[in-house]
């Protein structure tokens, strides 16, 4: 590896990692000593300055190849995602940092085809989530194509970090966030030394099902709530027939699926507008 | 009192109470049975369908008289001002909903000079306030020419209910808000018949000394976040020299006052532009 990118603000609006960018540009000396160039950058400057999530896009759905090759699209992330597929294009690492609403705790999101099969992701990971707020979250169904921004290097990982209020920082979480990624990094310079720590057993692995949109009314408008038993506990197991949702008069509304399912995202506030209140996951033990 | 208005979304991102009058609108016999009339309100209806805070400018600062006057001003809020200001004009009690990021539970806030000094105000707060959910908060300089919406009624209390993210909704918080004003309701109903339980002894009130910047650069860009002992800790005692803040090199800042304080509204996202981390109180105990 000769290069690795931490990218904080691809939402503008996600102060955790936009913060810890400016930190690292007055303190050089952060990244120095390891066996591989190692940069951070600004994802989205442009909702950044307006502390929005983004300016007229999700610049995180942008990147899809074909976007990135029309000269025509208008959108200020259109650009954005140019640039930065051109600058970042020879990226061998990259862990883009994001903050939720939600109760996630450090999560390491891996959103590419065939990423548990890679002995680096899986022992990294596994060195990472040894911390019991560490917890792996991937999409064996991602597209080969990616709209997502850190889907341009050759490896990556999307860090996502809460429960903490877009537009606010949380002092707790954003040294946690500091502390894992020089984990990762340190671990990523004993990889290439060939001194890296090796994990035997298995790597608990959370992988998506399928996303569940809150109750609406027949109009379209929001007609229930993530119910207390959920809201607030990400990774905890949801079994068939369990509250899911409660409308506003107080009636639960069960899950109704077949098998037990553990929800993240839950209650997101980004998520409102993209209409799913939670993603359902599958507990899995893969081995190591 | 013949009239009591409930509002909700005053801020359009604030959905607590903007859901409870939905709720409320889709059954009306909620309010039946109390001896004044029970209305409810959507505070910025603007606001509200974009879900930001305010579309112009914050309609909970444009109630001075002056503005209410002024017939040329343009914002959307100074119209909505009028309007309100205009329609609610006779209310004898208001209570204005809103939601916070800071873990303010259910928060009263009286915000009207010489409020401690009226009977029926106390002894609702300490009714309230039997609930350990329930604090009060005061601020005992309020301008007498208030910018505050629910300075349009005779009596007011601006309930503040959190934590929870702008643009969320939050079901335990939602359902207690509900609860909250079907007590005070009651209460106030009781009072109007002359069987009010009255309350002995005192009511812990916080009143407002002044609020607190987060350490800023020479620039005015943000130097640092609250402290994890003070953060999500509002209506907890900070003792002089004790870390308030904490610079994102890990370095705390101490409080630097002479006296105890207790932090409220602590990191509330919408008061970062208002330039304020958190405003501190003094605990007082008032006696009924």
């Amino acid at each position: 590896m000769k290069r690795v990118v931490i990218v904080g603000g691809t939402h503008g609006n996600e102060l955790g990692g936009i913060y810890l960018h400016r930190l690292w540009k007055q303190a050089p000396e952060s990244f120095t000593g390891y066996p591989f160039k190692v940069e951070h950058w600004l994802g989205n400057p442009g909702a950044t300055a307006a502390c929005r999530r983004y300016l007229d896009q999700d610049l995180n759905r942008s990147f899809v190849s074909s976007d990135l090759k029309n000269p025509d699209l208008a959108a200020y992330e259109a650009q954005r995602a140019k640039v930065l597929a051109h600058e970042l294009r020879d990226v061998d690492f990259l862990f883009d940092l994001h903050n939720t609403t939600s109760n996630m705790g450090l999560c390491l999101i891996l959103s590419r085809a065939g990423v548990l099969e890679d002995p680096l992701m899986l022992q990294l990971c596994a060195h990472l989530a040894q911390d019991p707020d560490v917890h792996v979250y991937t999409n064996p169904d991602a597209p080969a194509d990616s709209p997502y921004l850190p889907a341009v290097a050759r490896r990556d990982i999307t860090v996502e970090v809460g429960p903490m209020a877009h537009g606010t920082l949380h002092a707790e979480l954003f040294f946690k966030t500091r502390a894992l990624i020089d984990k990762a990094l340190a671990y990523l310079a004993a990889w290439e030394r060939g001194a890296a720590e090796k994990i035997t057993g298995s790597l608990t692995v959370y992988t998506q099902l399928r996303n569940v949109d809150y109750p609406r009314t027949p109009t379209g408008d929001l007609a229930g709530m993530v119910h207390p038993s959920v809201q607030g506990r990400d990774f905890e197991a949801v079994e068939p027939g369990a509250p899911l949702f409660i409308d506003f008069a107080g009636k639960e509304i069960a899950y109704e699926g077949g098998e037990t399912v553990w929800p993240v995202f839950v209650n997101e506030q980004a998520y409102y507008e993209k209409r799913f209140a939670m993603s359902l996951t599958r507990k899995l033990e893969v081995p190591l």
